[in-house]
């Protein structure tokens, strides 16, 4: 099975010059979705992760069904001001601004095993940011998974822990 | 397996008077976050969906799992801007200003059958919007599951669907 073919191109969104990788129909397609999921699984099995961590949003969508499918924990990135209690933030230059991800200060311990899953690596901001904050709270990333990859963007180089993913388009 | 035992309550968030529901340690503990998608799935298989859909974001962390599990499709509902092409849209009201619903224009069928799925459900502002949303463009929202349900803000009498939900609080 193919999975780049559920990924639409949109170009010129959501600003000239970018072609949007659209996820839609791939997880409207049960197969294709349900696909992605189980080569998600087999590539963090490597890692034997505590817990499986999914950024604000779109990362939730893979993230989430993963932890259920390896019988592990789901730990939510979310954006600023969203966390209820004592939060551990990271904030990272974006192309235009800054954002900010936290985590519950408790999320974690010393030497919990991370894997990080997203949507896709662009330039990897948002990725590097986690890798930090889970740095300074004592865990190991110990692998980062994207559904898609824009190569060009060499986004893998920035990242320290093992990166795989599953769809590469050059830009 | 009590799930509410699961559920931490902070008092005051976000703002004074508020009992902020945090689902985090329900979603760290694999057979609490497990024990929830199974019987969200025992109550949706009822109601044959074709199609789970859940609000972003934090709709995405229940809809997407119980999706892989029946083996459907998922459908993000996103805020607004976010969606490439055509998109249908619905605005409601908040207690405080306004949101925004989208869904892209050729996302359903006439007569898809579709359960939507969120975290909590407080007054329903969303999911009544949501109800709009799919009955303007002809599918059927034939039921809806919250994983909380704060039943004195008596939120289910305003939506059409049928409803369910895995744990109540009073507000």
């Amino acid at each position: 099975m193919e999975l780049k073919d559920y990924i639409r191109i949109q170009e010129n969104f959501p600003r000239e010059g970018i072609s949007f990788k659209d996820i839609s129909p791939l997880l409207e397609n049960p197969k294709a979705f349900a696909e992605t999921i189980d080569r998600m699984k087999e590539i963090a099995e490597k890692w034997s992760p505590d817990l499986i961590v999914g950024p604000e949003s779109r990362g939730f969508i893979f993230a989430a069904p993963l932890a259920i499918k390896m019988n592990k924990g789901f730990l939510m990135a979310r954006k600023a001001g969203k966390l209820p209690g004592k939060a551990l933030s990271v904030t990272y230059d974006l192309e235009y601004g800054r954002a900010t991800l936290e985590i519950p200060a408790f999320a974690v311990n010393k030497g919990t095993r991370i894997v990080i899953v997203d949507d896709l690596l662009a330039t990897g901001g948002t990725l590097q940011a986690l890798e930090k904050l889970f740095a300074e709270a004592g865990a190991e990333v110990v692998g980062i998974i994207t559904a898609i990859e824009l190569t060009s963007l060499k986004g893998r180089d920035n990242l320290k822990a093992p990166y795989e993913t599953l769809i590469s388009f050059p830009r």
